[in-house]
């Protein structure tokens, strides 16, 4: 059985929301940053980056998110979460994905993680100051140039309406402007209403 | 025909070598970044993000280094730059990308990127400062858990093997210390030793 390890209010919600839409057995693991669990001994044999997600699978253990939701939508074809025999349209997937870890999730990180780039706490605090900026230019232009609408790839739900609704969730406490990325907000809305999130949610913050 | 924009001394490199390893029929569009041509009109269309690389196909423009990777690998199966038919190699071989990207690639870029983080001259300064021990603990963390010998992923060469090659060019000029990472440096250099790579990087230098 697959094991998830997950920490409440992280980028490891997208990978726990593909898991209950492929309709995968899977079981929850979940990981204090307050006590400093990822960097316990024991964590960091499954995980030596000391991050979530981590996924345990029969053949060993995976990490990073669109690593971990494309082998969910590989493993699980029937759920239809990526158009995996499509190399253009998968490719389109993992680019949004890639742009979500890489550019998106990393603006967000300079709020509360500046000691990973820099040592002075100044500089920690000029990071903040231009989070609500950086994290807003991105989802702008998500908004303008990369939601296809009523989800992100167009007409099918799947794994990036799962990783876009994750990072969407940090909007607020960024202090990003809602009123300039429309789309994103209803789209962060369609997406809550769905049973298999909410599932999820519930399932983290039980 | 494919067509690759990139920028010499850029991560488009990886995605350059993965079409010369491929076979692939492309053409170059060098985007000079002192003339901040990514910026232009033109490319904008092709690029919102403005950044290198970005591959045009038939069916549209992907960007985003580990998906135009996988989409080459993908394209071009006979080539076998990645285990696409096996759901978890495959997502090792993301893994491993998608740490690339969103990880060691990011930590570099606070040495000239800064302005993307902070408004401020002394934060960028901060940050600089901190390039060689962030992107070292990368690069040491790649050495000790990651790279299986003789190639990233054990036997086989492919696209993780080129991705890795091009960040690495940036090692001396992050001032990381090479002998802490002794099994990255051979790699690197067993890359440079293919004939297809050096062709690459003998395109983008012409």
């Amino acid at each position: 059985m697959l094991k998830l390890y997950f920490t409440p209010n992280t980028c490891a919600l997208a990978s726990h929301i593909a898991l209950e839409f492929a309709g995968a057995e899977y079981e929850l693991v979940r990981i204090d940053f307050k006590k400093e669990e990822q960097k316990s001994p024991e964590f960091l044999k499954v995980n030596p980056k000391a991050r979530v997600p981590a996924l345990v699978t029969e053949k060993g253990v995976l990490t990073e998110t669109p690593a971990i939701l494309a082998f969910i939508a590989q493993s699980y074809p029937e759920a239809k979460l990526a158009p995996v025999d499509d190399a253009f349209a998968f490719a389109e997937v993992q680019a949004f994905n890639s742009y979500l870890c890489s550019t998106v999730h990393v603006a967000h990180s300079h709020r509360m993680r500046g000691s990973r780039w820099a040592d002075e706490p100044a500089a920690w605090e000029a990071m903040k100051r231009k989070v609500p900026e950086s994290v807003g230019e991105c989802f702008e232009l998500i908004d303008r140039t990369m939601l296809k609408g009523p989800w992100v790839m167009g007409k099918d739900l799947g794994i990036c309406d799962f990783y876009l609704f994750t990072l969407a969730q940090w909007l607020e406490a960024d202090g990003v402007d809602l009123t300039r990325i429309p789309k994103v907000i209803e789209h962060r809305a369609r997406v809550l209403a769905l049973p298999q999130v909410k599932k999820a949610i519930g399932m983290e913050t039980a």
